[in-house]
């Protein structure tokens, strides 16, 4: 096994992890099947009511036409581009420089479909429509992620994502929404998840992020895309005989945790501002616009952990297993915002800030004043 | 959803259907689930105890070096060729023509991969030396399934199979084990999985065939091969945040069922000497050489459903869902003994055969003398 940090063990050690629903145990599954009679059918190779009625629920949710569970979003999403590509005879997509698929899928769309990836904008901020026009040659997909989560989950203004929409429905490029955390940006937008999604000709969504199921996603788009994207869950080994563990926990969670996002969404901004009025700490973005947000500290990773053990310990409060070193002297690390944070006693949460404005505002004295 | 034939609907009703563990239903998940305690902490992104045990588990088992984890044998088989594709730097493989990757996957390691197939020996005969001998040219791995689930389940005598690796070894060929049935053709060999293994430079294994969990695959090998297939896992999307409910699951059914393989065996060469006795069936193979065979009846798919639907409803006996016509006259289907088959009181199962011989008898009368 991997070593667990100093960090980590403390963190798991804390009464009240201020980030996410669960610890992230078999429990999130056997209390989805509470609810379940086990004489429910599996689901056999994509068919039987139990795949076929969730794809349904989630297609009509999205606003989209038809909708296929797949077990990853990385399979999902590669398989869409590679659709919209074959479409119009031209291997070539856009997208951001810090998409999941250009650093956590080992260039899956690349090796797997020999796909030239043209990376928009700069990786320290959103792509914006200036960037789409700039592209040098044809392109067949762009991919935007919403919100772009690892520049602390950004959005671009609705009106800038309805002229990109406007201008590749103009010029014949498909436009694919990595909707990852599509339901979380729902209450920042004050539209449905169908009004989004009208903007663009496919959609993932996930269901382990802010739903806080197991794995999975949806992918969906018109029935001949959805169709299409059947043979490549084929071709990749996705169509499990049976995936109705991830299915009937999607659906549990999707209900229980999909109202909620507004919730979450305030809880993060006013999360955030308790990181922001502490010395040497800014939240990117400095507003939250979903659930999610990036820490980032200005001292070293190596002076920070120590830190945040004493305050996990004096407190209870438990806020963040990792650091990211950005640079000799900074730090990061994301925050998610789910249902734990409402059982935080305020009182405490509010302690552990002050402990971390105090820790860090003698840190940072001693490194000026040595 | 698909229409359900008469046929099928008429076997869901049977009390005893011959075949297999269970009905494919969320009791399989609930059952393993009941033995784990909910604070058991998942595996994330292929990291945990709850996966690493379990793949040191297996990869021991097998007397492989290393071992990994994937949802599906499509995925983790087509990896397993690509990366020996890789290491000589010629993508060509070789298999049978009824090869899973051949007619199962809708040609996934020709559209992911460009890698060509070789397709050795007729489809109605297993792969013999000879047939390796007579291949054109060089080619990177022969894939070979034991047993040959589309023919039956048929095997090769085991002398055969050294003499193949033997020869493969020679030219530098990897050999690949197909083993998605390894597990219930240790019996008829009398070897144990790791002498099967020692013979091929990679095997893959299921957990949902003989074992009857729920979904998901062993890749085992070196551990250099293992690593190398984790890199394909991920660009895949096969490296699901959580595989536990597969992985729990193929566990449990692992320890409750690996043991039974030579009762299934037993218990398929019993049923197929049965099927056997009757007018104008046979088994393919005559005698099983594992838990699985396949019976051709000579009588039209047409005549024979409403026979079957007749000896069902009169005697509780569920012989098999479906059929699947080879001619205008003929048809067939598959057979997997499971735990079912010793619960069938074995008066009913030979009214059962005694009602199929008279059918099918009178039914061929009729034919001969309209």
């Amino acid at each position: 096994m991997a070593e667990i940090s100093r960090l980590a063990e403390s963190f798991q050690q804390t009464d009240y992890p201020v980030g996410g629903h669960d610890k992230k145990s078999v429990q999130v599954l056997k209390r989805a099947l509470e609810a379940i009679d086990g004489s429910v059918e599996s689901d056999i190779y994509g068919t039987g009511s139990l795949i076929e009625d969730f794809q349904a629920k989630i297609a009509k949710y999205l606003g989209k036409e038809s909708a296929v569970f797949f077990p990853s979003g990385t399979m999902a999403q590669q398989i869409a581009l590679r659709i919209w590509c074959d479409q119009k005879g031209l291997k070539r997509v856009a997208y951001h420089p810090l998409s999941h698929l250009e650093i956590h899928e080992a260039d899956g769309i690349k090796e797997l479909h020999g796909i030239e990836t043209v990376l928009l904008a700069d990786s320290d901020r959103l792509i914006r429509l200036e960037d789409v026009l700039q592209v040098q040659g044809d392109f067949a997909c762009l991919l935007l992620e919403l919100p772009q989560r690892e520049i602390g989950g950004q959005l671009p203004e609705y009106a800038e994502l309805e002229a990109i929409s406007a201008y590749c429905r103009e010029k014949g490029i498909k436009l694919h929404l990595d909707g990852a955390r599509l339901f979380e940006i729902l209450p920042y937008y004050q539209k449905s998840a169908a009004e989004v999604c009208a903007l663009f000709d496919s959609v993932y969504v996930s269901f382990y992020k802010g739903i806080g199921g197991i794995a999975g996603a949806i992918l969906a788009g018109t029935a001949e895309f959805t169709q299409e994207s059947k043979v490549w869950k084929s071709r990749y080994g996705g169509n499990l005989i049976s995936l109705y563990p991830y299915l009937l926990t999607a659906d549990y969670y999707f209900d229980q945790r999909v109202h909620k996002m507004e919730q979450y969404y305030a809880d993060a901004k006013e999360l955030a501002a308790y990181y922001n009025r502490c010395q040497g700490v800014a939240t990117r973005p400095t507003t939250p616009v979903s659930n999610m947000f990036h820490v980032h500290i200005d001292a070293p990773k190596a002076v920070v952990e120590p830190l945040l053990v004493s305050i996990y310990e004096a407190t209870g409060i438990g806020f963040t297993p990792y650091l990211r070193a950005t640079s000799e002297t900074t730090c990061y690390y994301e925050v998610s915002v789910g249902d734990r944070y409402a059982a935080i006693p305020k009182a405490k949460l509010q302690a552990a800030f002050q402990l971390l404005d105090e820790y860090l505002s003698a840190s940072k004295s001693q490194q000026t004043h040595p």
